[in-house]
């Protein structure tokens, strides 16, 4: 019985065994083919990995070429701005490819790095073009800490609002503020050494000493603006020039605010090319400007005082006292609903500006004021931002002075872009 | 027996299990040793991978520095024109890096895409040189469709062969025809608006409105060439230009074929930075092109007149109708067995050309013709395409007009160059 | 018996049996497992082969939009040259930005190749500025061995150290040697034709036949400075031009040593435009000069003689020959210890340079030396590489005249880079 048993189970457990043993020939069979796969898709990813890499080097060998070191090295980037202005009456109507600008900039080290502007004004330069070509900026930073690092070249001087933030997606209206070109002579840029930093996240800096101004160009319309040496400045008189910028992390009202001040101080003994016009004077520029963006509004202005001793002596209409100011107002315009497809980035924004600027705000004694220097502007417009980086502007400038002729109103047409 | 049998049975059963047991541990052992190689080849490709990535992410940093944008958003290119020019008799020898150029494209999106074209002329500008430095296309393109899409910005006059495809590989010759120099002033940019589009794929187009000329500037020898604007042309007076071409599918005498028609009609009354020079007057310019491929022969050519009202007026010699004309016929004589390893992308075109331009057509009443305004030319060269971007030239010109001076005749050899 | 032990073996054997399978189950189990594993790492493998992939597309798109080819054909770089420059007594002091260079290359081929150097010279070009922009290099090089090569193009006259070799992170000193600017006219660009190539590891050789100097800009005190042609040279009288460097692989007492010979003889009746001054003159001028590096030591020189037929004739107080030499000493003080951090890669050299240059050596009989003409330079500076590509400079200079009238001495500070 036992021994029947044992047959018997002998051979149920055989029966049981040898299905067993089927079922897992078949589950080897299975393992073995899933591993024939295995070795078909990873020769297939050993290939995939090794094309990637053969591209990887093909594009890779693109750094090659960069003589002084790897391309992450470079930066690049720019800005244009093109402009039609038509003005009335006897005004002109003219197409001005006003600037078209590169960025270069370069990482000599991870706390050495250079940046600098190449502008070519009005498209065309020759012995006897008004274009120009030049370098706006080109300056070294060496960065030490948040609160104090040193810059050293060519910088713009940091008055106002425009002179430092110039790129057309960050204005309003077609041409700049004239604020920012008679009582801030936009773009001014200044030689020399200094320092920046954040002292806190609320607090940033600038200042430097720099070649000073060339009091023998200033006159009773332009005001300073003929003062800047954009060659070679003479280091015989220098200046200090600086900002603080105030940007509540909380914001202001909901909204984003920068509230800034700025200084100007310094003599007027300069020329180019190291020469010295002679001329015995100083100067003080104090201005301030904020910046506040609060729901679908902007707000943005600036305000500017200067004063210049020995503006008898250098004469040409030259005032003790320049004054000026602007305010301007935007409303975001364009729906959420339409920001889709090809405008998916756009925006557009109607503004108002008042500019106020006089140049002859208070002269020397005995010395009689040129009324064309007191001057006034109010500009309606629309900025088309089609995307964040290429704006269509337009807009309408009503112009007056305190002399007896008119200015010339006019109409811009613009498109500003960086890249 | 039963028992014997299930005992010899399950003996038996048990030796062919032992050994299908014994194949199926060695089987197992087997996937298990294949299993710890794939463990080995995916750690393999696991490292692999990420040192791909890590790589990928060095190579993409390269991107990062782009200001605006990233780096596939730009574009680059450029061409250059070398020339070293002989002329028989008291002309001048002379070397001459006529032309560097530089191409700069940028997306600000994919309808909205920037163009453009700065130029370096005679290598060298300064305030007493001959050289120049200037934009000479800077154009945004809005793409709406394939058969309707707006330019705006400095574009080429599209008038012609030779000034809207200038770079030196795409024509033969050290020198540009002076039909396209004398009767189309090439090159010769517009600012405006317009439109561009293909129709079909046999039929595109192209039309601008634009700053006119400035009639001021012609005269009786260069023709039209002076009154081109560089600068900021004034928009007092518009002119309209555009052409349409036609390139059949199937081609045309089995080559490949284009023709095409251009015009120009505008006001003269324009100057530079918005003056203008008070013209009463207007200039109509209508031309015709072809280029025909076909075998290895190259023939091309180009037809002009020009009638201008007001031409009396005007002065300086100016014709009431200028009219020109050349043909050129190429044949590639680089022989294939020749195109392998540094002539692998070699061809070798000689040609024939004759150039007919008349800058006095036809005076106003009572002004008499300069005869030195009627001209003609044989240019006899040869154009060595080392590789399709790099070609060697070399030509004799045989010059003449109608005046009792005859023209200097020139060797010319050139090296023109497309990146 | 039997049949019991084939019972007890059977069932023995069936309990083994049983064992092993549950052991073979266990291990398939495993072996599933595993396999289920490595299904899911092969298909992270995947994902994360195909996310590279896509990236990779992304980052090669960026060389797409290089217009005739591909992104690795180009090469870029540069170098700067800034200067404060502090002259005693009635001497200027300035600020330049006195060069700002781009390199531009393109490889056509792997044996044709161009390489460009655009320059911006102080900052600033327009119709009355003293600044210039152009091109200084512009060649092809077309690779045939290494002992023997074609370069065609504008090059630079391979006389002495300077003119060649001219980044500022090169040389010591602000301002390049007053050798290297009167004897040597730095930097003096060529356009010709001519060979190159490497005859063995130690010796290596440029020749160029190029356009001539323009004689009738020589004199007294400038030398032949102004007798170089930046546009257009005339080819009228030409020059030949060349130069041999020896450079032992073993080196020299221990140090680096290069040893150069170089010359320069042609006719003078040149002008720009391919206009000839009609000067009946030549000149001859030969050169040598060495850099030896040892130890901590640098030591660096050239001398040339210059003679000229013809400089009675050609007026001016121009000399029958011109004479100068100089010789520097350098020492790299930067400390080892030093080498950390910020300063990884930090050197300093301090130098001392004696330059003595006279371009009124010898007179055409019977005209009298300008004693001005005479000069010598001491110049005692400091280099200070914070990084190999990035250096400032800050020297003395004490200069000396054969006139009564002294010369200034002068302090310059400087940043010169490359990239």
């Amino acid at each position: 019985l036992v021994l029947f048993a044992g047959g018997v189970s002998a051979e149920q457990g055989d029966s049981d065994i040898s299905a067993k043993l089927e079922r897992m020939e078949a589950e080897i069979a299975e393992l073995k083919s899933r591993l024939a796969q295995k070795d078909e898709s990873d020769a297939e990813q050993e290939s995939d990995i090794s094309l990637l890499s053969q591209k990887l080097d093909e594009v890779s060998a693109g750094d090659a070429p960069f003589y002084g070191s790897a391309f992450e090295n470079w930066s690049f980037g720019g800005y244009g701005d093109v402009h039609a202005n038509f003005n009335e009456g006897d005004g002109s109507d003219q197409f001005d490819f006003h600037r078209l600008v590169l960025y270069l900039g370069y990482d000599f080290s991870d706390w050495i790095k250079f940046h600098s502007e190449w502008e070519l004004e009005h498209a065309y330069v020759s012995d006897d073009s008004g274009g120009e070509f030049l370098i706006e900026q080109a300056y070294f930073d060496f960065l030490l800490s948040n609160e104090f690092n040193v810059r050293a070249g060519r910088v713009l001087t940091p008055l106002g609002i425009l002179n430092k933030w110039h790129e057309p997606t960050l204005f309003n209206g077609v041409e700049r503020p004239s604020f920012a070109k008679y009582i801030i002579p936009t773009t001014w840029s200044s030689d020399g050494i200094g320092a920046f930093g954040r002292l806190s996240p609320e607090w940033s800096y600038e200042a430097y000493v720099v070649g000073g101004l060339d009091g023998s160009k200033f006159d009773d319309v332009k005001g300073i603006r003929g003062g800047r040496i954009k060659e070679r400045p003479s280091l015989h008189e220098p200046a200090f020039t600086g900002r603080v910028d105030y940007r509540p992390v909380a914001g202001f009202g909901g909204g984003d605010l920068r509230l800034g001040v700025s200084g100007y101080a310094g003599g007027l003994d300069n020329g180019n090319k190291g020469s010295n016009p002679g001329i015995d004077g100083d100067i003080r520029i104090a201005s301030a400007d904020f910046e506040w963006s609060v729901s679908k509004f902007d707000f943005t202005g600036a305000v500017a005082h200067t004063s210049i001793d020995g503006a008898r002596e250098i004469g040409n209409g030259t005032a003790e006292e320049m004054f000026g100011w602007y305010l301007e107002a935007g409303y975001h315009i364009w729906p959420e609903h339409w920001k889709k497809g090809k405008f998916a980035k756009t925006d557009m924004i109607v503004f108002a500006r008042y500019d106020d600027y006089d140049t002859q705000y208070q002269m020397p004694f005995g010395v009689a004021a040129n009324p064309a220097g007191d001057r006034n502007e109010i500009t309606l417009g629309v900025s088309w931002k089609l995307t964040p980086d290429f704006v269509v502007k337009a807009d309408y400038q009503i112009r007056e002075d305190d002399s007896d002729e008119d200015l010339n109103d006019g109409i811009n047409l613009g498109i500003g872009f960086t890249f």
